[in-house]
């Protein structure tokens, strides 16, 4: 799979910040492949870029159609059909991260034909995979685990990638959900996995390289999740990370979703990770700290993180605020 | 989903006992429901039942042709589907284990149509699952891990239902493969489950339930397992199990399928298993360790058996040898 750029992103009638978030982390991580937004009537947020129609994005360039807006369900309404259509029509590929399928469409598959654009289901994966092996790989990977979900796996592991660009090292991103595969233009939907191919797909997603070589790989869930744990132990044992990065949101009560659930220290979710990982490579080493301090000001963020980072004898940032730099320092 | 007994057990032209590995399951721990066995020419192999043809089974009352044969890729052979329409015109559902399913021959759904008569694909579940929440349900649970896959977890799990049974509980098998679901009449095939459900699906497996209830669950995997881990992680993670029972073979050097992995001590298979089912359930305990010594004489079975068990300060039983009397015994 391979996602054709520059995209238009397409957020229709969003009203809300976070319904938008898929757009947005491409607008934030990936502009130069941004060449405009496109919203309808009704809508109220922006990622920021200029907004452009769909013919007039067309005549730019735009090769890909991206749905880059979310509702709780993961529904596509049938209203944005003739977006879908008229974007087809302007010669652009069509990508959703939603769960209904565009594929499950008939009359979408049937413009698709006619119009000899692809249909780009990026949450659902259509490779066919095989079961783990466990077996070493060449070159070195880095994985970002979480004490929980979304607590800002993604954006550290993209901050890595560019802290890792500046010291000339060679990296690639390895996407694991929706966004960062429309980041990185390709790459797995962990989650949508057949459990049986977990550990296999993880393997197949950082395949051999050159020695030297980097992988950042993007982390799912948290080991202390009782709903995605599955999830994140598979990826972790198929990754086979050489380090680990481990990243927190302040504040945080319970783990996402479930308020009866427990929140995991920074030390356990160190202690987890490591054990688990060993399974897959003994010598893996945790190098670093990713906090989310949005939630206080710069100051308290900086004083926390350096905190943590004498408890810990790790680096420790706040990814977006200070970026990775420090992390990667230390690495190399 | 319910597969309807009693079963006719077709083993096709096998030549491997462990090809009809299915086939003898239910001959093994259901032989109430096993009406016959019916083979081709060429079959050199039997689960020990009378052979029977698809029209004498019928008259017998016969409501379910089971597929009870597999081969490595888990195809389904077009030589097949011949007797496969004369069980229909019989008036059996069809049942597979396959990987190939049943609704995606055409010709078959159309017979299936026709003579109004089931195609249960048991290792590709149909039911919408939501994710896992932690919560806590009522009544008792207990589950089977492994230090390896293929240890007999579903055989001990088996086992522990008959010797509940003995002792008046109130019980339920819950099986999580294909095999066990053939058994069972109902099941949910873990491993098949989308990754972000595996929580989910292994919640709804074993529902809210009496106090005194025990739901014995069939485990899959192993959480030192590089391939699996994750499936038997989640697996435990929705099981939330008050008992565990630790399964293990005799003689493995290394995990099943990966000649370059480690085998994990029954200590450490303890300790990974009882840290992990913490966090849904803090009052987990191990019941129980069964192990399969077919490997070695009866005698010297009961004395390794009787070490393991000073050892570990459990009862340790081989469940087909000596049936699990013992460990429900101190359970209760």
């Amino acid at each position: 799979m391979h996602i054709a750029p520059p995209y238009l992103l397409f957020i229709g009638d969003a009203t809300d910040q976070l319904s938008i978030k898929m757009a947005r982390g491409a607008a934030d991580w990936c502009p130069e492949l941004c060449i405009g937004e496109y919203s309808v009537s009704g809508c109220t947020v922006t990622t920021g870029i200029p907004k452009m129609d769909i013919a007039t994005a067309a005549k730019n360039g735009a090769k890909s159609f991206v749905l880059g807006f979310a509702n709780s369900g993961g529904i596509l309404d049938e209203k944005w059909l003739v977006y879908i259509f008229e974007a087809m029509d302007n010669g652009m590929d069509i990508v959703s991260g939603l769960h209904d399928k565009l594929t499950d469409f008939p009359e979408i598959v049937e413009k698709s034909i006619q119009t000899n654009q692809q249909l780009l289901d990026i949450r659902h994966p259509s490779a066919e995979f095989v079961t783990g092996t466990g077996v070493k790989r060449q070159g070195k990977r880095l994985l970002t685990v979480g004490t929980d979900c979304s607590v800002g796996k993604m954006y550290t592991s993209l901050s890595l990638v560019n802290s890792m660009k500046k010291y000339y090292l060679d990296v690639d991103f390895r996407a694991t959900g929706q966004c960062g595969i429309l980041i990185a233009g390709s790459g797995i939907a962990i989650d949508c996995v057949i459990s049986d191919f977990l550990s296999g797909a993880s393997e197949s997603l950082s395949p051999d390289n050159n020695k030297a070589h980097w992988d950042v790989i993007e982390g799912q869930g948290s080991l202390s999740h009782p709903a995605f744990a599955g999830v994140s132990l598979g990826l972790l044992h198929g990754s086979q990370p050489d380090a680990l990065v481990i990243c927190h949101d302040l504040n945080r009560t319970h783990m996402r979703g479930l308020p009866n659930s427990q929140f995991p220290s920074i030390e356990t979710t160190i202690a987890l990770n490591l054990q688990a990982a060993k399974l897959t490579n003994p010598n893996v080493k945790v190098v670093g700290i990713a906090v989310n301090t949005s939630s206080v000001s710069k100051e308290e963020g900086q004083h926390i993180c350096a905190q943590l980072s004498e408890q810990f004898s790790l680096p420790c940032v706040d990814p977006l605020r200070d970026s990775t730099d420090c992390i990667v320092a230390t690495l190399v």
